[in-house]
């Protein structure tokens, strides 16, 4: 047989709540199914990190040998990560049908990967042994056996996945508990019942995982898809029958619809089963880690996802607005610090006088009882949302707008970092297939005319460098922003390419991060409004005095 | 009092299920709520008349008298919507505490909205009877009879709603219950229990509804909120429990996370607990509606939503490709046709050969047994994708690319409609605030070397221009073609201004729509590539031969 790593060591992590129940991962297999996402090893390694650091008791990075980029996840995974709470799971399927264990390349590839644990996917539907396999009944469970028996006996821990398990019930209740019962008795850890197409619903997958625990006595799992909107719901009924062992991904990723996502499970677990499943204090780091691994794979974070969503714990509602004046606990299920998230009061065109002066004390300005400068605000927001802005996102373009009237309020008059006289941006395609992107500015600033032409990877990007050349002679502290985020967003489905485009810009500093808003009828002048907020609030925060 | 319309007709709409059970849409009440959502008036009809023809009961239209965009929906839906199933539900208040219910305007607005049902908000819970309402509990009681006595009194069918009913049934759970009995003898139809704050489980949902029934005798209805990621669940635990009204919001739009989503709901409901919930024929529509109305709303549709998401039928996975060329059944809870979704092939980089012959196929295209064709796609999608392409969602550049291959094949030449040899795009911002926007386009068709200057209002908007006056002369089919749909997404999120930008674009001809993409440095140069596959699959639809 081919070379084989030294058994691996499992030591209990420090930190970690006991093996009794198991906090188990699959981003890196199941979640990468999901339409959109591809992964390199390096965002693989990226996600592990993440996940370690939430502290899940389980990663499972993929299918060592079927998958040549999870192999080499493996490989480097073993070298460039100090897991400090969790073990890493290789995946793979029980022998093929008709070959001897130690002859098949598949499963010695669990074995090299070096990973102390390994989940085997099993068949347990009746059908899918027959259609899917095309082998008999007798030999699927001989497999099971077989599989995890060899890899027990090279001191691997062993996790066996039984593959559309509740429609197998359904069809063969029987045969399905035999596979249970064959991988328990040839020595797995934890047999995860797997709801593969999604369509479950709570009472019955509690109902089932109950009735195969009694059946069999084999420490159960749970494995859920979300086709029926219930993948959350069906892991909890699963813990609720028995499970002690869950499996989840990120965000939910998942192919089709996704898997259980794991944010919501662990935090119903934890604030409202009471369970301890994460080492004491990881689960205030929820929002931040829900964040990085969209990041990672690239996906904005789903602004509405529970518990992590930036929406989760936002009111906008009039109604509630006065009541969360009264008691904030009034109007959510859970304190939003627990899971790393804030309270956000929104400012939009339902917002009244009440928002806005909550929003003003968020941000650090006292408005008072000026009823009349709060009418102006709630009705330039009003009508500026007509026009398609939205402050929700964009905090430091709505403090522009605020500290603008304050301005107003006090001197008559507002003033301004720089005013723009006019810009132009030109992007042409050469015969030769390269691009040029020209942009000019023509601006004042501190009483001085600025013209200044620049080049860029695109319209935008061109503009920007113009802009920042033409500034920072006069403001050296431009120096230190950067832009970190570009999104643009089409308003008018319907008209096409003539469409009203709005951009929202995120842009640093390096001690935080702020965010603006324009919109206009093409993307370049969206983009230009955003820029000139940008610009603008960062030299409030680096405490520039505007004098133009 | 005021003027009161006739007290209106509440025949059994023809076709529509029994009231035995209650499918009550707030969508355009509740699920305004949603961060990001800004409905108008012609907004909130166009969405009735879709929840209409989806054939819901009940829509709860609004808040006549408090909201006056709300006010101005009932006057216009009375006389503009002639509904075919649904009845318009009102939404309002419990009286005023201290205040007789004939001197409560907010109430009498109720009445003159003229809306056959009402549904009137109450505090189910002691804390926030006493902090919110600031009045006493036996007031909040006398409140709720007065309220529902006064409607049927007018001929108003009556709903109502018990805010925060789950966490005030844990504070004082007779409190609760005294909540529900009061407005049950009152005359109100149907007494709804609400998790405001969206904590709850399904299992206590299911317990605390079958207790309140057993207690009271009330009607039950369901209103959750998706806070813990459950409100389907929670939803569907609630019928467990004995409820037969769900409140629903059209893809689960709401503040925070948002509501019980109305089509996984129904779906359950109809296609898992076999009841009839709609009327009949209505759900294969459910797919189109949902898109319709996130069209309305002006939120993309979410690709990954349960049912009705592009994705919610979507596979990938090579191993799930194979099994699906055995059995579609096999990997798929429901087939997808019962809500007007379809299974979808997905060409992506973790596709092999047999995913590319699938849909090959899918798309009419015989690629036989071509081993070597088959490969080389493969390799220039995975190229692509790495690039940032995705096929994904852009099936005609794929096809594109595939036709090109067999092309190749066949005469090892690929011909093209046109050929750019270069084109220029300016955006100028003047002075006095208005912009320019020019395209240059130079490119050769059918031999003839064209050149066209045209003026739009964006960059994109110009060059699509100057493409079309360029192409139409020579290709007269163009006329029909329409841009539909322009998406940008920037795919890089740490650089900046300096991102790689993929641009799809769906475009029309009346009698379908196809979706290419394109991708580059910059937003105008992948707006081109984009440009380019649809007008060249547009001809190609047409059965145009390609000469160039």
């Amino acid at each position: 047989m081919t070379t084989e790593p030294e058994a691996p060591e499992t030591p209990e992590s420090p930190g970690a709540p006991a093996d009794g129940f198991h906090v188990f991962d699959t981003t890196l297999r199941d979640g990468a199914q999901r339409e959109g996402i591809s992964l390199t090893v390096a965002d693989k390694l990226a996600i592990a990190r993440h996940l370690d650091d939430f502290g899940v008791g389980f990663i499972e990075g993929g299918w060592p040998g079927a998958v040549p980029r999870d192999t080499e996840f493996f490989r480097r995974a073993r070298d460039e990560i100090d897991f400090r709470h969790a073990r890493l799971v290789a995946f793979g399927a029980t022998r093929r049908a008709g070959v001897r264990v130690e002859d098949d390349p598949q499963v010695l590839a669990l074995l090299e990967s070096g990973a102390p644990v390994v989940t085997l996917v099993a068949k347990a539907h009746d059908r899918h042994v027959e259609l899917a396999l095309r082998t008999t009944l007798a030999e699927n469970l001989a497999m099971v056996r077989d599989t995890v028996a060899f890899l027990r006996e090279h001191g691997r821990r062993v996790f066996v996945d039984c593959e559309h398990f509740f429609d197998g019930h359904r069809a063969d209740a029987a045969y399905a508990k035999q596979v249970v019962a064959a991988a328990h008795e040839a020595g797995a850890d934890v047999v995860v019942l797997c709801d593969t197409n999604g369509g479950m619903l709570p009472g019955q997958v509690r109902e089932t995982v109950a009735e195969v625990l009694a059946a069999t006595g084999a420490r159960l799992g749970m494995h859920a898809q979300d086709d029926s909107g219930c993948a959350v719901a069906n892991t909890l009924a699963a813990v609720d029958g028995g499970a002690t062992h869950v499996q989840c991904t990120a965000n939910g990723y998942g192919e089709r619809v996704g898997n259980a996502n794991l944010f919501p499970v662990v935090a119903a677990l934890e604030l409202k089963y009471g369970m301890r499943v994460l080492p004491a204090g990881r689960l205030a780091e929820m929002t931040r880690i829900s964040h990085a691994v969209a990041e990672v794979v690239n996906i904005a974070p789903a602004t509405h996802q529970p518990y992590v969503g930036v929406s989760a714990f936002a009111h906008k509602a009039g109604l509630h607005a006065s009541a969360i004046k009264v008691d904030p606990d009034l109007y959510q299920h859970i304190d939003p610090e627990l899971v790393g998230n804030r309270l956000r009061m929104l400012v939009s065109d339902m917002a009244g006088r009440a928002s806005i002066e909550l929003k003003g004390k968020d941000l650090g300005l006292d408005l008072g009882d000026d009823r009349e400068l709060l009418s102006r605000v709630v009705e330039r927001v009003k009508e500026n949302e007509h026009r398609g802005l939205t402050y929700e996102a964009a905090d430091a373009s709505f403090e522009l707008l605020l500290r603008e009237e304050l301005q107003l309020r006090e001197s008559g008059r507002a003033r301004r970092y720089f005013r723009t006289e006019s810009w132009r941006a030109i992007v042409e395609d050469r015969p030769d297939g390269t691009h040029a992107n020209e942009a000019t500015v023509k601006l004042w600033a501190k009483g001085e005319r600025i013209v200044v032409t620049a080049e860029g990877k695109g319209p935008v990007h061109a503009l920007d460098r113009a802009l920042r050349v033409a500034l920072e002679r006069i403001y050296p502290q431009l120096a230190d922003f950067e832009l970190v985020d570009y999104k643009v967003r089409i308003l008018e489905g319907t008209h096409g390419t003539e469409s009203t485009t709005r951009v929202l810009i995120t842009t640093g500093d390096g001690r935080g991060e702020w965010d603006t808003v324009g919109v206009a009828d093409n993307v370049i002048a969206a983009s230009w409004q955003a820029l000139d907020d940008a610009y603008a609030y960062g030299l409030l925060r680096a405490g520039v005095v505007p004098q133009e």
